[in-house]
């Protein structure tokens, strides 16, 4: 099986290393638009080849792990390259817009649309590592479009990574992830922002942050190059998670303003029984 | 040694664990306004005694480990009970209203406060672990106003149970852990709130949830009991944090509505040096 990833970083990078443990036949080519980034994915020994984008026109399976803000354009040369074998599967956080991008290109049926809810704050190819997508979940849209033995072909190699299949529709996939992915994101951002704004002297910081704050504020760490086009491509959706997650916030103010301490106590304990949704996944 | 740990909880019990592990001959009372978590804290052996209040004028150690809104007068009462050759310290996240309380108490220089930046998300005596407090900071407050000898036997209590001490003063303390630890707490249990909310049907934020939705949310999971008093407490120095919070929140959904996405990267990138900073906290 020929295997050519389109983005060598963390998301990328982490398929070809799990692909490469769970096929022993699996040859990997890589191309990116950072030959730094090339050189180096080939340095760790993750891919067999660097390559050109046309290699796609040899390969079996096409993994576009690119900035969302590039991929629809990406997607579109790769479709109007392969053939009819060729399976083609991108894993970004958003999925109307690259979906609308390709649904009349008559490569469709190539393409599959996936997002496996799987990262670090981390990136670039040092970041990618083995069994990032165990136990995570992969969200497919539009499965319908893609051609059947291209779709059996992914969900081979989904099974064998380890990944929970969920399908959905893309609209109802970026407003979903709009809450339980972007919003966090943008807390956490914010969060550090505030707290490096008050504490001019840094080591104030760490010296007195304890371990909540180290998790509340890890999502901060995060690619500004791969956040910023998931909340323009995701905007209304953002903008909606945000509007109430600041009302939310406002509305804890005023309790404590007013002194209305068992309003505060109420709100945290209804908020409380996450506990028994969240076990399990951290 | 004889050490009496008021409030038997994830707070008091880890204490009273690591206690018996660094010293080989002491002997724990435990006593707590809630009979069943004495009874259980018995049971998981990490207290030798039950105990009543009153008994802290036979031990050498008195450690106050409950809510802070009941810290002030328990200490009231202790420091009228026990004789000037005992030890007390508490382990509040508030300083400034729990030193005010005593600041004229006859027995104030039997008082060490002090505040580890310490703890998990759980609570109760089943919650108290092992090495919680290992490499963790400990913030101690008017240090001054504390006995020398009994500063001496605290230092080697915290030292053996492997902690960095910082000084500061009830003030400052207040106001930097509103920032690294109080707004964390709001930040996380909104966050939580907003997608309880937006998400009716659960299973759906579990299948979709990654593990930085999870760490983001983590301290959601947090106790009332214990954080209401605490953000009543330090109510002027929460609100400035909220304010600055939302305030920032409000600048990068501003940014999102105007398409300004420059603005939302540099946002992002400006924060990204937190990395740097956290290293070796989470």
């Amino acid at each position: 099986m020929k295997v050519q990833i389109i983005g060598v970083g963390l998301i990328g990078g982490s398929f070809a290393l799990d692909i490469k443990s769970a096929f022993s036949e699996a040859e990997i080519y890589g191309c990116d638009a950072n030959s730094e980034h090339l050189t180096k994915a080939k340095a760790l020994g993750f891919i067999d080849h660097q390559a050109e984008l046309e290699n796609v026109q040899q390969v079996d399976v096409v993994i576009l792990a690119v900035p969302v803000d590039v991929a629809p354009g990406v997607l579109e040369k790769v479709l109007d390259l392969v053939n009819e074998n060729t399976l083609v599967f991108d894993a970004g956080s958003t999925k109307e817009g690259i979906c609308k991008t390709v649904t009349n290109h008559p490569g469709r049926r190539n393409y599959l649309a996936a997002h496996p809810i799987a990262g670090t704050e981390f990136s670039g190819p040092e970041a990618a590592i083995s069994n990032l997508y165990r136990n995570k979940t992969n969200i497919i849209c539009e499965v319908e479009k893609t051609a059947f033995k291209l779709q059996e072909r992914a969900l081979e190699i989904f099974q064998r990574l380890g990944m929970r299949i969920r399908y959905m529709d893309p609209k109802s996939h970026d407003k979903h992830i709009a809450y339980v992915s972007h919003l966090s994101h943008i807390s956490s951002f914010m969060l550090g922002k505030t707290v490096l704004e008050k504490e001019k002297n840094e080591r104030d910081i760490f010296d007195l942050a304890g371990s909540g704050f180290a998790s509340t504020v890890r999502l901060a760490k995060s690619s500004p190059e791969m956040w910023t086009p998931i909340f323009q491509q995701n905007k209304e959706n953002v903008l909606e998670t945000l509007n109430e997650y600041i009302a939310n916030l406002n509305r804890f103010k005023d309790l404590i303003e007013d002194d209305d301490f068992q309003g505060v106590y109420r709100e945290m304990q209804r908020t409380n029984h996450i506990k028994s949704i969240l076990n399990g996944i951290d």
